[in-house]
């Protein structure tokens, strides 16, 4: 009954009907009638919904099946309507491997339902009960004839009950309603017309596509040594960077990023604090990349050999860190490809090559990539880098400015190498407006960077939160930075230390992928007069930093990060995005939100009261929607109220629906909260 | 470029690639990516949209292409962007003709865009002066290749201003933008990387089926008569009823409705006020078909003969009225097919024949059709019923409460009728959830009932009238029925006559279809107690009314309904849809909307102005979208306030953005303005 996605369109089901008996429309996720699949990763919850509607008073059951890339059944869930007078359907899928999946969702005209529906009604009213129960009979006698042999035994025993004169007309309904045929019925409904909508794709990816956190870092400033009689730096290397991996293993990342390590160009090279100038000693823009060392099949000489790269992606792996390598398709006028492929730049009519602009502003050190003179050897020639640096280890790209190349290159780009290496993971770094952001996800990104930064006020991170997780996240896997080299927020500017907390507790509980460029944990925050940016960016020179001071004095941020991390690694909760849910609360500068998600150990409910405003406190009154929370009886204390453990405080306190909360900024901001189950 | 709508959906562009060049996505109106055609009708607007965006910072055009049934180009567009920084782009289509057209939406990089923006800012900051102008040079010279002569001459000749440096750099410039240019620019834009969305459907049906005014009436109370004496009625039939097709037709009206015309049942019948005993005189519900005279296929003996309902569709046709029969798929148990085919019902397991019921309320006087015994056998039984009224001169059908037959069985009726008759029109009389009555106008309906009669405060309609213009358009046609034999409001059995004018004015206004029951005119307003329905309603009884005396006797709305028909038919703004737009107004019982509308004739524009209060005089601001109603300069006063016409009172304004705006209801309710043009 299941339809290929490869048949014309206008037709599903026979005769050349588009409906089917029982009308399905507005399969969710759906990402344009299925051209494109909706993503997943093992073990996270997927919601899926549909309206389905019938014609009549009878009974309608609707389910969701879950097909595995080799087409086989591997769950099946009944729907429940939401809302009313929608006629929507929802429920959650949970998929446990990886590989392209497909799910349908079926209407059908419920049996058992209508007729104890009806027959509930109708006796209780005095009208038709001969007839209702002769009717129970027959459903029963038909059912037991499609069942095995256990149900079948139950199924006869209860048409025998339901047809049994000598016992009150009471007692003969509820034999059709007994806890064993409720259950029967519940694994195997009685259905008709059963309709099946088409099959949808759903691409199960690996966990960390979905799953993670990011830590930032330049290879070059880790070990960089100023000289100050020659006023002169020794770059940091890959040798003396891999000291730094403990430290960001042991905060709880699992993807060390790092910005391009190719050989930079010296041409129009900038200078500190992105001066047009830069001295013979400054080591320019890692993303201006190329120069007669290479291109971006290369290594920075500074930085050292392919062998010390190898050892560095090795020691990651030691540590369960993953090397995430940037992909910034651009190119100095000193690439070796300027001037061995012209053709794939823009050449101008006085024969000059087109840098970047953005009229009448000139970026003189960057040569835009024109993929339009030559596709096809452009676009081997990227793959060939792709596959080589796979070669080397890395299996997670950060891909720069994804929105200045074509959509339609990405999406041949990454069906390549996914075809070869499915494992492999992109994480767009577009920052521009929403279609191309989701288009790039559509095309194949696995994550993209986000607005997340530039939204701090209470309304702004309610509309965000319920957006990335409610409305876009089939097709856009949000990974929120709470800082770059690009970024430096006024809000982390001006916040002071409670500001970063905030932002940190924001990023790691509502996404379950983020992300933290170093010297946040520092508190870094000052920046170029009149710029979102860090004043001497590191971009532009070496900055390298003592952590382990800072930590020893008790002016870093790790030991609160590392905490952050750890929760999420033992609160699965967190580790999935759809089951986002916003609470109100009073106070306008007090947001809180719940993840709640039920596994083989229990139910993991995490809740997360959040304190917006970095100078003050904040008392508020949070009103929890309990549903949400799935709280049991058992939970309860004998005043109904439930314990929550903070997991940043270690206090706990008794909730219920109306909880009041004070949060000094300058004590905790944040309350993380663990609902206390019965075991 | 077009693609086929039959190839497998997955793939759109070269190398199986689901993005093209230019990305676009979101295309509309699209019904399940293409799956079910858009409505529209000849010469009406329909606006299609789609979100499309690029790399970097060049210039982007966006067309919409109309391609008529043969696949012939008979309209091109150049979209609009609407909104900001949401890559949308608008534009009208009007098809021309009836036929399965189809369209497509063209992204494509705007050469002579780009190069005129970038030349521009560039050339006046003195950067890239004379590289700018050759630019400019190649660009005129390239695209003359590709163009008419004459074109081409104004090319060339423009490429050689620009490279001519005997002039100042101004006018070099300026060469490259005279109004010749930018006139052959428009025409035929310089494009590259003209990427196409797939062909999208758009069935343009017969004008009928988007536009016209109905009226329906009983014909065996036109004429029926009681004899006191014997205490008996005489039935109303075609030949005395067709005596009132000259007043239908002066009031304006397009389709005279007929309830069932068929025999009616005799067992279970209903009496006066639908009491559940009939008495011997009592002529039953039109509603209750079939007895020993006959089914669907007969025609009730006290009406006549097919000899007499030909001459009463003859004698409409006449007047330019077209017949809309009621097609209610239900029996009586008098019917014939509940003895020849009672497979055709559902048959309980006491051996009878189930009647409606909404448990415990039984409906016993209706056998619902089963269309899952012998799905063949009865749709094959109703084709040849159609066909044959058909063959009768009946080319539209109300079809009475489709949502509780299989939405696929309308698919496939619809879809077999119109293959042989293009020209038929089906009105979904369903009232239930919006699913239902979407996925109705979805399967083929031409047009459906609405939820209209119960949209009766400002927040109300305002929020419905967006909906049925701007929301489901596309696969939904609203018939704005003021009232039906079963729908007789509050506001209309407490508002006085002036509701009935209000309403009148907003379904006649608002809609290009619009629908009156008898009685309207008459101000009848009296209500079965605890009901929202007439009391001694026609459906159960005779009821000849006096509409000559009532009108010359002023007690008549006839005029004013005579002239909102007459408005509706000199304004063609009236026939279109999508074009409705709202207008703030300060009070909260006033509504003002508008429709604008551009022929070969000029532009036309309605702004109605309808005080929803029928008790009161009601004072406010009425504050005017201007863009949305196209003033030019030439239609202006000198203090800048244009004329408005009132086409009820007669009376003439002088408006302007902000317009006091006094409706006493007890005068007139509403003010229906044509905006004066200069001709």
């Amino acid at each position: 009954m299941t339809i290929s996605s490869e048949q014309p369109r206008n037709v599903l089901y026979p005769e050349g009907l588009r409906f089917g008996r029982i009308p399905i429309t507005a399969v969710a996720p759906v990402i344009e009638d299925g051209r494109f699949p909706s993503k997943a990763i093992p073990d996270s919850d997927i919601t899926v919904g549909a309206t389905v509607f019938r014609e009549g008073h009878d009974q309608l059951g609707v389910s969701a099946v879950l097909y595995d890339p080799r087409g086989k059944e591997v769950q099946r869930i009944r729907l429940t309507a939401v809302g009313a007078g929608l006629d929507r359907w929802e429920g959650r899928l949970r998929p446990a491997a990886r590989g392209l999946h497909t799910f349908t969702i079926e209407g059908w005209s419920d049996l058992y339902g209508t007729w104890e529906h009806d027959a509930s009604i109708k006796i209780a009213a005095g009208v038709d009960v001969d007839l209702m129960l002769a009717e129970g009979v027959a459903l029963f006698t038909r059912a037991a004839e499609e069942r095995t042999a256990k149900d079948a035994a139950l199924f006869r025993r209860t048409a025998a009950e339901l047809a049994d004169t000598s016992r009150s007309v009471e007692d003969r309904l509820a034999a059709g309603g007994t806890l064993q045929v409720l259950e029967a019925i519940r694994r195997k409904p009685i259905r008709s017309m059963v309709t099946a909508s088409p099959a949808y794709p759903i691409l199960v990816e690996r966990e960390l596509a979905g799953r993670g956190a990011w830590y930032e870092f330049f290879p070059r400033s880790e070990g960089a040594v100023y000289n100050p009689e020659a006023g002169e730096w020794t770059s940091g290397n890959f040798r003396t960077a891999a000291k730094r991996l403990d430290a960001v293993a042991a905060m709880g990342f699992d993807v060390v990023y790092l910005p391009p390590i190719h050989p930079i160009g010296r041409t129009h090279r900038k200078g500190p604090n992105n001066t047009l100038t830069a001295g013979p000693g400054d080591p320019g823009s890692p993303w201006a990349i190329g120069s007669e060392a290479g291109g971006h099949d290369a290594i920075h000489p500074d930085l050292g050999t392919f062998e010390d790269f190898d050892a560095f992606v090795a020691r990651a792996a030691e540590l369960n860190l993953e090397v995430a390598l940037d992909f910034a398709l651009q190119a100095a006028p000193d690439h070796p490809w300027v001037t061995s492929h012209p053709e794939w730049f823009t050449t101008r009519v006085d024969g000059s090559i087109a840098y970047a602009e953005n009229p009448p502003k000139k970026y003189q050190d960057i040569y835009p990539i024109n993929f339009d003179n030559d596709p096809k050897g452009i676009s081997k020639e990227i793959l060939r880098i792709v596959l080589m640096w796979i070669e080397h280890g890395v299996k997670v790209f950060r891909v720069d400015n994804p929105h200045t190349k074509p959509v339609q290159f990405w999406e041949w780009l990454i069906a390549k190498v996914n075809k070869k290496h499915p494992d492999v993971i992109f994480l767009a770094e577009a920052f521009t407006r929403p279609p191309m952001m989701h288009a790039l996800g559509r095309a194949g990104f696995q994550q993209s960077y986000t607005y997340f930064t530039w939204r701090n006020t209470k309304t702004e991170i309610e509309e965000y939160f319920t957006e990335i997780s409610h409305v876009s996240p089939a097709y856009f896997r949000p990974n929120f930075f709470v800082n770059t080299p690009d970024i430096l927020t006024e809000y982390l500017q001006y916040g002071g230390p409670a500001a970063f907390k905030i932002r940190a507790v924001l990023a790691s509980m509502a996404s379950p992928m983020w992300g933290v460029y170093s010297g946040y944990e520092l508190f870094e925050h000052v920046a170029r007069p009149g710029a979102e940016e860090y004043i001497d960016n590191e971009k532009f020179q070496y900055r390298p930093r003592d952590y382990a001071a800072a930590e020893a004095e008790g002016r870093s941020l790790a030991p609160y990060i590392s905490r952050l991390n750890a929760i999420r690694r033992s609160h699965p909760a967190l580790g999935d995005l759809e089951n986002l849910i916003l609470h109100p609360s009073s106070d306008s500068a007090t947001v809180a939100f719940s993840k709640h998600k039920e596994t083989a150990e229990g139910k993991d409910t995490i809740i997360v009261v959040v304190n917006l405003d970095p100078h003050s406190t904040r008392e508020s009154t949070v009103f929890l929607d309990l549903g949400a929370l799935s709280i049991d009886a058992a939970d309860r204390n004998e005043d109904g109220t439930f314990w929550v453990d903070d997991l940043v405080s270690g206090q706990s306190f008794a909730w219920g629906e109306n909880n009041y909360v004070r949060l000094d900024a300058h004590v905790e901001p944040a309350h993380i909260l663990s609902v206390r189950r019965q075991r």
